[in-house]
């Protein structure tokens, strides 16, 4: 006997339980304040003291909360509220508490605290659900300390194995297998995908575009594919002043060339396209000397993956025909790839139901950055709900985003989640 | 009474002395053991231990040669073989010994040795000149270790003041004066210009032109004028994937279509303006972060003072339509400028008319490079003496130039020496 059969669930149209804006947003300052740094950020590297400490008071929160939690053999953090049926999968939501060196108070930390909130609320009223909540802690999502980025979910998901990532080592050679021993988050419980009714990651969206359309609501449908790439322009280094214009061969002055082709593939495949030279390093970078040698990072995203394929296909073109000129030589080389990471109808219109029902206005987005979400949505259904964020900023000290959108974003997490879950009769 | 009026002088075309080709290779050689490096180049930074034993051998070739030797108060050697007027302006020759930090064996040193070399041949062929012979080092030409560069001809040719450059200090925060006096060159004639007959300089060409073709000697007309710019583009630091192409503002985006009109506006004053960009940062230099800010330099050149202000008005035309179209802002600061400077008819007649009795292959060039010589030609007649260096490559540890383009060079600055200086009648 399905033991789920026997309760009735009510629409959650019914509920009409809101979470404590209040609360989440104090909650949100207080963890703020564990590696908080003087211009309003905070730097709480993966499976640091700092990141320690922001766990340490995760779960007590999660304990006082009443969850049980658990920690898996890579350090993920899973805090269960029982539901009425506990043999069914869980809904489950979260991000990631690390940050960036030079990181914000929000990003990832939203996920994890409007999950807690969820919870928090649903013991205010006394909801029983069906299926168990849970909220996870992911390791590691930032990649800053150690590499890869998103490491926790990644395992999970089965991308790569739990032995490559505990072997991972930072700059100073400590490895994530005894980081996780010496913070006392290397848990027993298997890193390993189990059955997930559906998995929500609430976020600040770190893009501008709800900002300017003055939408309270990002409905995240997909997350965008992504290539990365290292390329080498090698010229000749050479005097500024000697050397005539005709006879150079200007290993910067053909990276620009380049830097203006990303740009135009991007335009090329409006409006989801990006193309982005983020780094550049040149040698011998002195102000008289024509550079020589130019390294320089390409990121390309796509919705799509055939679009994507073309962008690549335009990239490789690009770097084709500077070799052919004959002044310089382009090595490309492919460094990450992403494919493009639909996400799933019923909790996408999950998400989407929930903001009309709550009068939000709201909007159909897809991600640009990656998220653990891009991950989870290979093992489980999977959506996101993004909300602004002031500027379109995130991956800095200034990140910040409005405590009314804090709070929308949050009922907007407990409606779907209590549609997925469903509410046991009372 | 002249007492020049008292000799005759012979025409130089009847000197049939040459230059011992191998000796100067030899003395090249051994000044280059000094401060060698692994690769095969020379740091023999200036005022440094290294520095010392360079100017310390230097001095003790020319007391062999029987000249007389003084310092003056900023470090320059003056080294004079007499001529049978010693009341008569001196015909000049020199360059520097110090090097950059990767430099090579023959930017600066070969015209200190050629000038070394022709003073040992003048003994060898008992040629006694009417009017003195005199051999300069110049302190820090390089300008790797103290700034300014061409340190010491600038303070002769009063383009800087004794006192400014003495308090002048390196990275570890010694001066130019205190460095002196520990290696023992702060001397005690005063440095001011005083009455010479001919500055010539003979160097590498640091270009590759000479060997692009296949000339023995480049005859320098003038050297360009120069300037320099330190650029700052200010946009918004945003992450790369969630920010809409059209809503970017990519610093490093605009920076490259700068790098591209430096390139367009050099190209449009041909054959002799010059536009490079030989340094840029991007912050903050991360692959999925759009640059906020870039910081770059501009380095332009023209034959023509004219010209060179056409140039400096396109390149703030290009920075004001940057700044226009609204996506970046930019800040352009001129940072150094050397008006253009032609060298002296008749000297720059006496280099082409030694070429040509020699039977060597020559061609007019002008310089893109500074030296000694620009600030020399503000207080003396002045011309330049290139050859060819090997692939145009200096500043570099593999600079190279060949055995028989070294002494043709150092013959073409013994006939014109002898052309400026005249013979006396033996």
């Amino acid at each position: 006997m399905n033991t789920s059969s026997a309760v009735l669930s009510r629409p959650t149209t019914a509920c009409s339980a809101r979470i404590n804006g209040r609360r989440l947003w104090d909650a949100l300052m207080s963890l703020a304040g564990i590696g908080a740094t003087p211009k309003g950020g905070v730097c709480r590297l993966a499976l640091s003291d700092l990141d320690k400490q922001g766990r340490d008071l995760v779960v007590q929160w999660a304990e006082d909360a009443n969850c049980t939690v658990r920690i898996d053999t890579v350090g993920n953090i899973f805090m269960r509220r029982a539901g009425h049926d506990n043999n069914l999968p869980p809904v489950m939501t979260g991000s990631h508490i690390d940050t960036q060196p030079t990181g914000g108070k929000f990003d990832g930390n939203y996920g994890v605290l409007a999950g807690l909130e969820v919870i928090r609320t649903l013991n205010d009223h006394n909801i029983q659900t069906i299926a168990p909540i849970e909220v996870v802690v992911w390791t590691n999502e930032e990649g800053s300390r150690f590499v890869p980025v998103m490491m926790g979910s990644g395992v999970f998901a089965g991308a790569f194995s739990l032995e490559h990532v505990l072997a991972q080592t930072d700059r100073e050679g400590y490895s994530v297998g005894s980081e996780l021993q010496r913070i006392g988050y290397a848990g027993s419980a298997p890193c390993a995908q189990f059955p997930i009714n559906t998995y929500f990651e609430a976020h600040i969206e770190q893009g501008p575009i709800l900002e300017a359309t003055d939408t309270t609501i990002g409905v995240v449908t997909a997350a965008l594919g992504q290539r990365w790439y290292d390329v080498i322009v090698t010229g000749m280094e050479a005097h500024a002043g000697p050397t005539p214009m005709e006879l150079r061969k200007d290993a910067l002055l053909a990276a620009s060339r380049l830097i203006e082709t990303v740009n135009r593939i991007a335009l090329g495949h409006a409006p989801h396209a990006r193309g982005t030279v983020g780094w550049i390093d040149a040698f011998p970078n002195s102000r008289n000397v024509i550079p020589g040698t130019v390294k320089l990072s390409v990121d390309l995203r796509a919705a799509n993956d055939d679009v994507l394929s073309l962008m690549d296909d335009e990239l490789k073109a690009a770097c084709g025909a500077l070799n052919d000129a004959g002044q310089v030589s382009v090595a490309l080389e492919q460094v990450v790839y992403f494919p493009p990471q639909p996400f799933h109808n019923e909790q996408v219109a999950a998400v989407r139901d929930a903001a009309d029902q709550l009068g939000l206005s709201g909007m159909d987005i897809v991600s640009g950055a990656g998220h653990d979400a891009v991950y989870l949505a290979r093992v489980a259904p999977t959506a996101m709900i993004f909300i602004p964020c002031k500027d379109g900023i995130s991956h800095n000290e200034i990140e910040d985003a409005a405590p009314e959108h804090i709070e929308a974003g949050c009922n907007v997490l407990l409606l779907a989640m209590l549609t997925r879950a469903g509410i046991a009769q009372s």
